[in-house]
Protein backbone atom coordinates (compact mmCIF):
# COMPACT_ATOMS: atom_id res chain seq x y z
CA UNK A 1 0.00 0.00 0.00
CA UNK A 2 2.71 2.44 1.10
CA UNK A 3 4.65 2.08 -2.53
CA UNK A 4 1.15 2.71 -4.08
CA UNK A 5 1.32 6.48 -5.93
CA UNK A 6 -0.55 9.72 -5.67
CA UNK A 7 -3.52 10.47 -7.52
CA UNK A 8 -4.23 13.82 -9.13
CA UNK A 9 -6.55 15.18 -11.69
CA UNK A 10 -7.61 18.63 -13.12
CA UNK A 11 -9.22 19.45 -16.01
CA UNK A 12 -6.40 20.90 -17.70
CA UNK A 13 -3.03 22.07 -16.30
CA UNK A 14 -4.35 23.92 -13.50
CA UNK A 15 -3.99 21.20 -10.99
CA UNK A 16 -0.08 21.15 -11.73
CA UNK A 17 -0.01 24.46 -9.98
CA UNK A 18 -0.96 21.57 -7.20
CA UNK A 19 0.85 18.89 -7.89
CA UNK A 20 4.15 21.34 -7.50
CA UNK A 21 2.95 21.99 -4.07
CA UNK A 22 2.79 18.50 -3.39
CA UNK A 23 6.10 17.77 -5.33
CA UNK A 24 7.60 20.11 -3.26
CA UNK A 25 6.23 18.99 0.14
CA UNK A 26 7.09 15.29 -0.80
CA UNK A 27 9.93 14.79 -2.97
CA UNK A 28 9.68 10.93 -2.08
CA UNK A 29 6.43 10.09 -3.19
CA UNK A 30 5.23 8.71 -6.85
CA UNK A 31 2.94 10.80 -8.64
CA UNK A 32 0.22 10.03 -11.04
CA UNK A 33 -1.18 12.80 -13.06
CA UNK A 34 -4.65 13.74 -15.44
CA UNK A 35 -5.49 15.86 -17.29
CA UNK A 36 -8.67 16.03 -19.23
CA UNK A 37 -7.63 18.47 -21.93
CA UNK A 38 -9.57 17.06 -24.18
CA UNK A 39 -12.85 18.13 -22.04
CA UNK A 40 -10.89 21.40 -20.54
CA UNK A 41 -13.22 23.77 -19.13
CA UNK A 42 -15.07 22.32 -16.72
CA UNK A 43 -16.11 25.62 -15.12
CA UNK A 44 -19.01 26.59 -17.57
CA UNK A 45 -20.57 23.09 -17.61
CA UNK A 46 -23.70 21.91 -15.88
CA UNK A 47 -23.37 20.30 -12.43
CA UNK A 48 -24.45 16.60 -13.74
CA UNK A 49 -21.46 16.89 -16.59
CA UNK A 50 -18.65 17.99 -13.83
CA UNK A 51 -19.80 15.17 -11.88
CA UNK A 52 -19.39 12.39 -14.56
CA UNK A 53 -16.37 13.97 -16.12
CA UNK A 54 -14.84 13.74 -12.42
CA UNK A 55 -16.33 10.33 -12.02
CA UNK A 56 -14.20 9.41 -14.86
CA UNK A 57 -11.06 10.87 -14.16
CA UNK A 58 -11.06 9.05 -10.49
CA UNK A 59 -11.53 6.01 -12.16
CA UNK A 60 -9.11 5.75 -14.57
CA UNK A 61 -6.55 7.10 -11.59
CA UNK A 62 -8.05 4.02 -9.29
CA UNK A 63 -7.30 1.76 -12.55
CA UNK A 64 -3.30 2.83 -12.19
CA UNK A 65 -3.01 1.99 -8.20
CA UNK A 66 -3.36 5.16 -5.85
CA UNK A 67 -3.45 4.85 -2.11
CA UNK A 68 -4.85 8.55 -2.71
CA UNK A 69 -6.68 10.97 -4.61
CA UNK A 70 -6.14 14.21 -4.80
CA UNK A 71 -8.85 16.23 -6.86
CA UNK A 72 -6.99 19.10 -7.84
CA UNK A 73 -9.74 20.92 -9.60
CA UNK A 74 -12.11 23.25 -7.33
CA UNK A 75 -15.80 22.81 -9.42
CA UNK A 76 -14.41 19.16 -9.44
CA UNK A 77 -14.55 19.45 -5.76
CA UNK A 78 -17.60 21.30 -5.01
CA UNK A 79 -20.02 18.94 -7.17
CA UNK A 80 -18.47 15.08 -7.05
CA UNK A 81 -16.07 14.87 -3.80
CA UNK A 82 -19.25 13.76 -2.21
CA UNK A 83 -20.26 11.02 -4.32
CA UNK A 84 -16.36 9.98 -5.32
CA UNK A 85 -16.06 9.66 -1.26
CA UNK A 86 -18.60 7.50 -0.92
CA UNK A 87 -18.48 5.26 -4.43
CA UNK A 88 -14.41 5.11 -4.20
CA UNK A 89 -12.60 2.91 -1.93
CA UNK A 90 -9.60 5.11 -1.68
CA UNK A 91 -9.20 8.47 0.26
CA UNK A 92 -9.88 11.85 -1.19
CA UNK A 93 -8.68 15.11 -0.79
CA UNK A 94 -10.18 18.03 -2.55
CA UNK A 95 -8.77 21.40 -2.72
CA UNK A 96 -11.65 23.15 -1.48
CA UNK A 97 -10.83 22.31 2.32
CA UNK A 98 -7.62 23.09 2.98
CA UNK A 99 -8.09 26.55 1.42
CA UNK A 100 -11.53 27.43 3.41
CA UNK A 101 -9.05 26.92 6.71
CA UNK A 102 -6.24 29.17 5.58
CA UNK A 103 -8.62 31.64 4.58
CA UNK A 104 -10.07 31.69 8.42
CA UNK A 105 -6.70 31.31 9.98
CA UNK A 106 -5.50 34.70 7.94
CA UNK A 107 -8.16 37.11 8.01
CA UNK A 108 -8.50 39.66 10.40
CA UNK A 109 -11.36 41.71 8.74
CA UNK A 110 -13.36 38.51 8.25
CA UNK A 111 -14.21 40.14 4.60
CA UNK A 112 -13.05 37.63 2.51
CA UNK A 113 -13.04 37.17 -1.31
CA UNK A 114 -13.67 34.22 -3.28
CA UNK A 115 -12.58 33.96 -6.88
CA UNK A 116 -13.70 30.42 -9.53
CA UNK A 117 -14.81 29.27 -12.28
CA UNK A 118 -18.82 29.69 -12.69
CA UNK A 119 -19.40 26.56 -11.18
CA UNK A 120 -17.69 26.73 -8.31
CA UNK A 121 -19.31 30.14 -7.63
CA UNK A 122 -22.99 28.92 -8.69
CA UNK A 123 -22.37 26.02 -5.87
CA UNK A 124 -21.78 28.67 -3.10
CA UNK A 125 -19.56 26.04 -0.77
CA UNK A 126 -17.37 28.82 -0.22
CA UNK A 127 -19.88 31.03 1.63
CA UNK A 128 -21.48 27.98 2.76
CA UNK A 129 -18.49 26.33 3.96
CA UNK A 130 -17.02 29.94 5.43
CA UNK A 131 -20.14 30.80 7.51
CA UNK A 132 -20.48 27.53 8.86
CA UNK A 133 -16.96 27.99 10.26
CA UNK A 134 -17.59 31.89 11.53
CA UNK A 135 -20.77 33.02 11.04
CA UNK A 136 -20.01 36.95 11.04
CA UNK A 137 -17.58 36.42 7.87
CA UNK A 138 -18.36 38.16 4.82
CA UNK A 139 -17.59 36.61 1.58
CA UNK A 140 -17.66 38.74 -1.71
CA UNK A 141 -17.70 35.96 -4.59
CA UNK A 142 -16.90 36.60 -8.06
CA UNK A 143 -16.71 34.35 -11.15
CA UNK A 144 -13.67 34.82 -13.34
CA UNK A 145 -14.45 32.60 -16.22
CA UNK A 146 -12.26 33.47 -18.95
CA UNK A 147 -9.55 33.09 -16.69
CA UNK A 148 -9.08 29.14 -17.29
CA UNK A 149 -8.83 29.91 -21.01
CA UNK A 150 -6.41 32.28 -20.46
CA UNK A 151 -4.20 30.23 -18.44
CA UNK A 152 -5.05 27.06 -21.42
CA UNK A 153 -3.60 29.66 -23.92
CA UNK A 154 -0.70 30.38 -22.27
CA UNK A 155 -1.82 34.13 -22.21
CA UNK A 156 -1.07 35.06 -18.64
CA UNK A 157 1.70 37.44 -19.74
CA UNK A 158 -0.29 39.10 -22.24
CA UNK A 159 -1.38 42.52 -21.21
CA UNK A 160 -4.75 41.02 -21.89
CA UNK A 161 -4.85 38.81 -19.12
CA UNK A 162 -4.16 41.96 -16.52
CA UNK A 163 -6.97 43.77 -18.55
CA UNK A 164 -9.46 41.36 -17.98
CA UNK A 165 -8.21 40.51 -13.90
CA UNK A 166 -8.51 44.17 -13.74
CA UNK A 167 -11.94 43.82 -14.49
CA UNK A 168 -12.94 40.54 -12.91
CA UNK A 169 -11.37 42.04 -9.37
CA UNK A 170 -13.25 45.49 -9.35
CA UNK A 171 -15.81 44.93 -7.18
CA UNK A 172 -14.30 42.17 -4.64
CA UNK A 173 -11.16 44.94 -3.94
CA UNK A 174 -13.60 47.77 -3.91
CA UNK A 175 -15.42 45.53 -0.84
CA UNK A 176 -12.24 46.25 0.81
CA UNK A 177 -11.38 42.04 1.38
CA UNK A 178 -8.40 40.98 3.55
CA UNK A 179 -7.66 37.86 1.98
CA UNK A 180 -8.37 36.82 -1.43
CA UNK A 181 -9.17 32.58 -1.87
CA UNK A 182 -8.23 31.31 -5.66
CA UNK A 183 -11.09 29.26 -6.12
CA UNK A 184 -9.52 27.38 -9.09
CA UNK A 185 -6.17 25.77 -9.58
CA UNK A 186 -5.61 27.06 -12.46
CA UNK A 187 -5.71 30.82 -11.22
CA UNK A 188 -2.06 30.90 -9.34
CA UNK A 189 -0.65 30.95 -12.98
CA UNK A 190 -2.07 34.33 -12.75
CA UNK A 191 -0.78 35.09 -9.19
CA UNK A 192 1.55 38.34 -9.98
CA UNK A 193 -1.55 39.95 -12.22
CA UNK A 194 -3.76 39.05 -9.20
CA UNK A 195 -1.60 40.79 -7.05
CA UNK A 196 -0.81 43.74 -8.48
CA UNK A 197 -4.57 44.26 -9.68
CA UNK A 198 -5.23 43.54 -5.93
CA UNK A 199 -2.40 45.00 -3.92
CA UNK A 200 0.20 44.25 -1.33
CA UNK A 201 -2.55 44.50 1.76
CA UNK A 202 -4.51 41.62 0.84
CA UNK A 203 -3.17 38.56 1.18
CA UNK A 204 -3.70 36.16 -2.02
CA UNK A 205 -4.96 31.79 -0.46
CA UNK A 206 -3.13 29.54 -3.15
CA UNK A 207 -4.85 26.08 -2.30
CA UNK A 208 -2.01 23.99 -3.61
CA UNK A 209 -0.29 24.63 -1.19
CA UNK A 210 -2.60 24.09 1.79
CA UNK A 211 -3.80 21.13 -0.57
CA UNK A 212 -0.36 19.62 -0.38
CA UNK A 213 0.38 20.21 3.56
CA UNK A 214 -3.56 17.78 4.00
CA UNK A 215 -1.57 15.41 1.86
CA UNK A 216 1.39 14.94 4.13
CA UNK A 217 -0.56 15.10 7.22
CA UNK A 218 -2.94 12.60 5.83
CA UNK A 219 -0.18 9.87 4.81
CA UNK A 220 2.01 10.51 7.90
CA UNK A 221 -1.20 9.96 10.26
CA UNK A 222 -2.23 7.14 8.62
CA UNK A 223 1.24 5.43 8.04
CA UNK A 224 0.67 5.87 4.21
CA UNK A 225 4.39 7.53 3.72
CA UNK A 226 6.41 5.65 1.17
CA UNK A 227 10.26 4.43 2.12
CA UNK A 228 11.10 5.27 -1.37
CA UNK A 229 14.41 7.92 -1.60
CA UNK A 230 13.56 9.66 -4.79
CA UNK A 231 9.40 9.92 -6.38
CA UNK A 232 8.33 9.50 -10.16
CA UNK A 233 6.23 11.92 -11.98
CA UNK A 234 3.74 10.28 -14.84
CA UNK A 235 1.20 12.58 -16.54
CA UNK A 236 -1.65 11.54 -18.64
CA UNK A 237 -3.55 13.78 -20.84
CA UNK A 238 -6.69 13.04 -23.06
CA UNK A 239 -5.96 15.27 -26.15
CA UNK A 240 -2.38 15.49 -27.33
CA UNK A 241 0.03 16.51 -25.21
CA UNK A 242 2.14 19.23 -27.24
CA UNK A 243 0.38 22.22 -25.31
CA UNK A 244 0.24 20.43 -22.11
CA UNK A 245 4.13 20.04 -22.14
CA UNK A 246 4.81 24.17 -23.11
CA UNK A 247 2.24 25.32 -20.32
CA UNK A 248 2.74 22.49 -18.20
CA UNK A 249 6.55 23.15 -18.18
CA UNK A 250 6.04 26.77 -17.55
CA UNK A 251 3.74 26.60 -14.61
CA UNK A 252 6.27 23.38 -13.15
CA UNK A 253 9.52 25.34 -13.81
CA UNK A 254 11.26 22.73 -15.25
CA UNK A 255 10.68 20.36 -18.37
CA UNK A 256 8.01 17.55 -18.20
CA UNK A 257 8.16 14.56 -19.91
CA UNK A 258 6.55 11.55 -20.15
CA UNK A 259 3.48 13.00 -21.07
CA UNK A 260 1.13 9.97 -22.18
CA UNK A 261 -2.26 10.43 -24.35
CA UNK A 262 -4.89 8.56 -23.40
CA UNK A 263 -7.12 6.44 -25.67
CA UNK A 264 -10.76 5.56 -25.54
CA UNK A 265 -11.67 2.02 -25.83
CA UNK A 266 -14.42 2.71 -27.72
CA UNK A 267 -13.45 4.94 -30.58
CA UNK A 268 -16.99 6.56 -30.78
CA UNK A 269 -18.32 8.56 -28.68
CA UNK A 270 -21.63 6.92 -28.64
CA UNK A 271 -24.80 8.95 -27.37
CA UNK A 272 -28.99 8.77 -27.74
CA UNK A 273 -30.95 11.35 -27.33
CA UNK A 274 -33.80 11.18 -24.14
CA UNK B 1 -35.99 11.81 -49.08
CA UNK B 2 -37.33 15.31 -50.04
CA UNK B 3 -38.94 15.38 -46.40
CA UNK B 4 -36.23 14.57 -44.38
CA UNK B 5 -34.28 17.23 -42.18
CA UNK B 6 -31.26 19.17 -42.46
CA UNK B 7 -28.66 18.40 -39.71
CA UNK B 8 -26.22 21.05 -38.70
CA UNK B 9 -23.75 20.61 -35.89
CA UNK B 10 -21.14 23.33 -33.86
CA UNK B 11 -19.39 22.43 -30.78
CA UNK B 12 -21.80 24.80 -28.84
CA UNK B 13 -23.92 28.06 -29.40
CA UNK B 14 -21.75 29.38 -32.83
CA UNK B 15 -23.61 27.45 -35.56
CA UNK B 16 -27.16 29.47 -34.40
CA UNK B 17 -25.62 32.30 -36.28
CA UNK B 18 -26.30 29.68 -39.52
CA UNK B 19 -28.74 27.85 -38.54
CA UNK B 20 -30.32 31.53 -38.69
CA UNK B 21 -29.06 32.39 -42.27
CA UNK B 22 -30.68 29.21 -42.97
CA UNK B 23 -33.87 29.74 -41.30
CA UNK B 24 -34.25 33.07 -43.07
CA UNK B 25 -33.66 31.89 -46.40
CA UNK B 26 -35.72 28.66 -46.25
CA UNK B 27 -38.24 28.53 -44.12
CA UNK B 28 -39.87 25.31 -45.54
CA UNK B 29 -37.14 22.56 -44.16
CA UNK B 30 -37.15 21.09 -40.91
CA UNK B 31 -33.59 21.36 -39.10
CA UNK B 32 -31.83 19.28 -36.20
CA UNK B 33 -29.38 21.21 -34.95
CA UNK B 34 -26.64 19.52 -32.56
CA UNK B 35 -24.56 21.28 -30.47
CA UNK B 36 -21.92 20.01 -28.63
CA UNK B 37 -21.87 21.68 -25.30
CA UNK B 38 -20.42 19.18 -22.73
CA UNK B 39 -17.09 19.43 -24.74
CA UNK B 40 -17.11 22.90 -26.31
CA UNK B 41 -14.89 25.11 -27.35
CA UNK B 42 -13.35 22.47 -30.07
CA UNK B 43 -10.93 25.22 -31.65
CA UNK B 44 -7.81 24.96 -28.91
CA UNK B 45 -7.78 21.13 -29.09
CA UNK B 46 -5.66 18.50 -31.47
CA UNK B 47 -6.68 18.23 -34.94
CA UNK B 48 -7.22 14.48 -34.34
CA UNK B 49 -9.68 15.59 -31.22
CA UNK B 50 -11.24 17.07 -33.34
CA UNK B 51 -12.15 15.08 -36.05
CA UNK B 52 -13.08 12.92 -33.83
CA UNK B 53 -15.78 15.10 -32.00
CA UNK B 54 -17.09 15.65 -35.55
CA UNK B 55 -17.12 12.37 -36.46
CA UNK B 56 -19.49 12.11 -33.77
CA UNK B 57 -21.60 14.81 -33.99
CA UNK B 58 -22.08 14.25 -37.97
CA UNK B 59 -22.54 10.14 -37.18
CA UNK B 60 -25.44 11.23 -34.61
CA UNK B 61 -27.47 13.33 -36.56
CA UNK B 62 -26.75 10.83 -39.31
CA UNK B 63 -28.94 8.59 -37.17
CA UNK B 64 -31.79 11.07 -36.70
CA UNK B 65 -32.84 11.11 -40.94
CA UNK B 66 -30.88 13.93 -42.64
CA UNK B 67 -30.90 14.22 -46.58
CA UNK B 68 -28.18 17.06 -45.34
CA UNK B 69 -25.15 17.68 -43.26
CA UNK B 70 -24.33 21.43 -42.44
CA UNK B 71 -20.70 21.43 -40.46
CA UNK B 72 -21.73 25.03 -38.80
CA UNK B 73 -18.25 25.08 -37.30
CA UNK B 74 -14.96 26.44 -38.87
CA UNK B 75 -12.75 24.12 -37.22
CA UNK B 76 -14.54 20.72 -37.80
CA UNK B 77 -15.23 21.87 -41.72
CA UNK B 78 -11.12 22.73 -41.28
CA UNK B 79 -9.89 19.07 -39.96
CA UNK B 80 -13.36 16.95 -40.45
CA UNK B 81 -15.11 17.97 -44.12
CA UNK B 82 -12.88 15.62 -45.91
CA UNK B 83 -13.50 12.50 -44.11
CA UNK B 84 -16.79 12.78 -43.24
CA UNK B 85 -17.45 13.61 -47.08
CA UNK B 86 -15.63 10.10 -47.44
CA UNK B 87 -17.24 8.41 -45.03
CA UNK B 88 -20.47 9.23 -44.65
CA UNK B 89 -23.71 8.55 -47.66
CA UNK B 90 -24.89 12.11 -47.06
CA UNK B 91 -23.59 15.40 -49.01
CA UNK B 92 -22.23 17.36 -46.53
CA UNK B 93 -21.74 21.17 -46.60
CA UNK B 94 -18.94 23.50 -44.60
CA UNK B 95 -18.73 26.95 -43.76
CA UNK B 96 -14.92 27.40 -45.30
CA UNK B 97 -16.08 27.61 -48.64
CA UNK B 98 -18.39 29.67 -48.91
CA UNK B 99 -16.82 32.34 -46.84
CA UNK B 100 -13.65 31.97 -49.12
CA UNK B 101 -16.40 32.72 -52.65
CA UNK B 102 -17.81 35.78 -51.14
CA UNK B 103 -14.67 37.20 -49.83
CA UNK B 104 -13.07 36.27 -53.26
CA UNK B 105 -15.94 38.80 -54.87
CA UNK B 106 -15.87 41.29 -52.50
CA UNK B 107 -12.48 42.47 -52.30
CA UNK B 108 -10.88 45.27 -53.98
CA UNK B 109 -7.36 45.50 -52.76
CA UNK B 110 -7.08 42.00 -52.55
CA UNK B 111 -5.98 42.37 -48.69
CA UNK B 112 -7.89 39.82 -46.98
CA UNK B 113 -7.94 39.40 -42.87
CA UNK B 114 -9.11 36.00 -41.68
CA UNK B 115 -9.66 35.54 -37.70
CA UNK B 116 -10.80 32.29 -36.34
CA UNK B 117 -10.10 29.96 -33.52
CA UNK B 118 -6.40 28.96 -32.96
CA UNK B 119 -6.64 25.27 -34.74
CA UNK B 120 -8.91 27.20 -38.12
CA UNK B 121 -5.69 29.27 -38.27
CA UNK B 122 -3.22 26.63 -37.40
CA UNK B 123 -4.66 24.51 -40.16
CA UNK B 124 -3.90 27.39 -42.68
CA UNK B 125 -6.85 26.47 -44.50
CA UNK B 126 -7.65 29.83 -45.88
CA UNK B 127 -4.66 31.20 -47.14
CA UNK B 128 -4.25 28.15 -49.10
CA UNK B 129 -7.49 28.24 -50.76
CA UNK B 130 -7.79 31.87 -51.45
CA UNK B 131 -4.18 31.78 -53.04
CA UNK B 132 -5.57 28.71 -55.26
CA UNK B 133 -7.95 30.93 -56.36
CA UNK B 134 -5.91 33.88 -57.00
CA UNK B 135 -1.98 33.62 -55.85
CA UNK B 136 -2.45 37.69 -55.98
CA UNK B 137 -4.02 38.41 -52.57
CA UNK B 138 -3.25 38.79 -49.19
CA UNK B 139 -4.07 36.97 -46.35
CA UNK B 140 -3.53 38.48 -42.75
CA UNK B 141 -4.17 35.77 -40.53
CA UNK B 142 -4.99 35.80 -36.32
CA UNK B 143 -5.98 33.38 -34.17
CA UNK B 144 -8.51 34.85 -31.21
CA UNK B 145 -8.69 32.17 -28.64
CA UNK B 146 -10.63 34.35 -26.43
CA UNK B 147 -13.46 34.94 -28.87
CA UNK B 148 -15.54 31.91 -28.44
CA UNK B 149 -15.48 32.20 -24.28
CA UNK B 150 -16.51 35.22 -24.34
CA UNK B 151 -19.90 33.96 -26.61
CA UNK B 152 -20.53 30.67 -24.66
CA UNK B 153 -20.08 32.53 -21.17
CA UNK B 154 -22.60 35.46 -22.87
CA UNK B 155 -20.40 38.06 -22.44
CA UNK B 156 -20.54 39.89 -25.83
CA UNK B 157 -22.21 43.03 -24.43
CA UNK B 158 -19.72 43.83 -22.12
CA UNK B 159 -16.97 46.13 -22.15
CA UNK B 160 -14.29 43.53 -21.97
CA UNK B 161 -15.37 42.43 -25.09
CA UNK B 162 -14.78 45.39 -26.95
CA UNK B 163 -11.13 45.84 -25.30
CA UNK B 164 -10.40 42.28 -26.07
CA UNK B 165 -11.43 42.42 -29.37
CA UNK B 166 -9.16 45.78 -30.06
CA UNK B 167 -6.07 43.98 -28.73
CA UNK B 168 -6.85 40.70 -31.43
CA UNK B 169 -7.66 43.35 -34.18
CA UNK B 170 -4.78 45.53 -33.98
CA UNK B 171 -2.76 43.66 -36.23
CA UNK B 172 -5.21 42.66 -38.90
CA UNK B 173 -6.35 46.43 -39.31
CA UNK B 174 -3.05 47.96 -39.37
CA UNK B 175 -2.34 45.32 -42.75
CA UNK B 176 -4.93 47.64 -44.33
CA UNK B 177 -7.07 44.64 -45.60
CA UNK B 178 -10.58 45.63 -47.01
CA UNK B 179 -12.26 42.80 -46.23
CA UNK B 180 -12.66 40.75 -43.01
CA UNK B 181 -13.39 37.01 -42.94
CA UNK B 182 -15.26 35.84 -39.34
CA UNK B 183 -13.81 32.32 -39.64
CA UNK B 184 -15.62 30.69 -37.01
CA UNK B 185 -19.42 30.38 -36.67
CA UNK B 186 -19.24 32.05 -32.94
CA UNK B 187 -17.69 35.85 -34.58
CA UNK B 188 -21.05 36.77 -36.18
CA UNK B 189 -22.82 37.12 -32.07
CA UNK B 190 -19.22 39.31 -31.84
CA UNK B 191 -19.68 41.22 -35.27
CA UNK B 192 -21.17 44.62 -34.06
CA UNK B 193 -17.52 45.04 -31.53
CA UNK B 194 -15.37 43.72 -34.38
CA UNK B 195 -17.35 46.08 -36.59
CA UNK B 196 -16.73 48.74 -34.90
CA UNK B 197 -12.54 47.66 -33.94
CA UNK B 198 -12.41 47.08 -37.31
CA UNK B 199 -14.28 50.73 -38.82
CA UNK B 200 -16.71 51.22 -41.54
CA UNK B 201 -14.42 50.99 -44.69
CA UNK B 202 -14.05 46.83 -43.71
CA UNK B 203 -16.37 44.45 -45.23
CA UNK B 204 -17.12 41.82 -42.90
CA UNK B 205 -17.77 38.51 -44.60
CA UNK B 206 -20.20 36.12 -42.25
CA UNK B 207 -19.59 32.82 -43.76
CA UNK B 208 -23.12 31.85 -42.24
CA UNK B 209 -25.02 34.26 -44.84
CA UNK B 210 -22.69 32.59 -47.33
CA UNK B 211 -23.79 28.77 -46.51
CA UNK B 212 -26.79 29.50 -46.26
CA UNK B 213 -26.84 30.75 -50.32
CA UNK B 214 -24.75 27.30 -50.54
CA UNK B 215 -27.58 25.33 -49.02
CA UNK B 216 -30.27 26.69 -50.60
CA UNK B 217 -29.00 26.17 -54.43
CA UNK B 218 -27.71 22.94 -53.64
CA UNK B 219 -31.40 21.73 -52.43
CA UNK B 220 -32.71 23.29 -55.55
CA UNK B 221 -30.28 22.28 -58.55
CA UNK B 222 -30.55 18.53 -56.88
CA UNK B 223 -34.28 18.29 -56.48
CA UNK B 224 -33.77 17.53 -52.74
CA UNK B 225 -36.29 20.76 -51.52
CA UNK B 226 -39.05 19.78 -49.04
CA UNK B 227 -43.10 20.73 -50.54
CA UNK B 228 -43.93 21.30 -47.02
CA UNK B 229 -45.15 24.78 -46.06
CA UNK B 230 -42.75 25.74 -42.95
CA UNK B 231 -40.26 23.80 -41.36
CA UNK B 232 -39.53 22.70 -37.24
CA UNK B 233 -36.46 22.97 -35.61
CA UNK B 234 -35.40 20.43 -33.24
CA UNK B 235 -32.08 20.93 -31.13
CA UNK B 236 -30.15 18.39 -29.31
CA UNK B 237 -26.77 19.38 -26.70
CA UNK B 238 -24.45 17.30 -24.83
CA UNK B 239 -25.17 19.72 -21.85
CA UNK B 240 -28.14 20.63 -19.84
CA UNK B 241 -29.66 23.17 -21.91
CA UNK B 242 -30.03 26.19 -19.94
CA UNK B 243 -27.04 27.98 -20.99
CA UNK B 244 -28.01 26.60 -24.40
CA UNK B 245 -31.18 28.26 -24.16
CA UNK B 246 -30.75 31.59 -22.95
CA UNK B 247 -27.55 32.10 -25.26
CA UNK B 248 -29.10 30.55 -28.23
CA UNK B 249 -32.42 32.57 -28.13
CA UNK B 250 -29.92 36.03 -27.89
CA UNK B 251 -28.56 34.41 -31.39
CA UNK B 252 -31.75 33.89 -33.00
CA UNK B 253 -33.93 37.04 -31.29
CA UNK B 254 -36.79 34.25 -30.62
CA UNK B 255 -37.31 31.96 -27.58
CA UNK B 256 -35.79 28.30 -28.58
CA UNK B 257 -38.23 25.40 -27.15
CA UNK B 258 -37.25 21.76 -27.54
CA UNK B 259 -33.93 21.19 -26.35
CA UNK B 260 -32.99 18.18 -25.74
CA UNK B 261 -30.02 16.86 -23.53
CA UNK B 262 -28.28 13.96 -25.12
CA UNK B 263 -27.23 10.85 -23.13
CA UNK B 264 -24.34 8.02 -23.07
CA UNK B 265 -25.30 5.15 -23.69
CA UNK B 266 -22.13 4.09 -21.67
CA UNK B 267 -22.44 6.49 -18.92
CA UNK B 268 -18.93 5.86 -18.08
CA UNK B 269 -15.96 7.42 -20.34
CA UNK B 270 -14.32 4.20 -20.30
CA UNK B 271 -10.33 5.07 -21.54
CA UNK B 272 -6.86 3.59 -20.99
CA UNK B 273 -3.61 4.90 -22.11
CA UNK B 274 -1.49 3.99 -24.76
Amino acid sequence: MKTLSIGIFDSGVGGLTVLKEIRALIPQEDLIYLGDTARVPYGGRSAQTITRYALECALFLLTKGIKLLVIACNVSSAYALPIIKKRFPIPVIGVIEPGIREAVSVTKSKRIGVIGTKGTIRSNVYERELKKIDPEIVVISKACPLFVPIVEEGLEKEEIAYEIAEKYLREVKEANVDTLVLGCTHYPVLKDVIHSVMGPDVRIVHSGKETAKAVKEFLEKENLTTTKKKGKETYFVTDSPESFIEIGSRILDRPINSVKPIKQIDFRYIFFSS
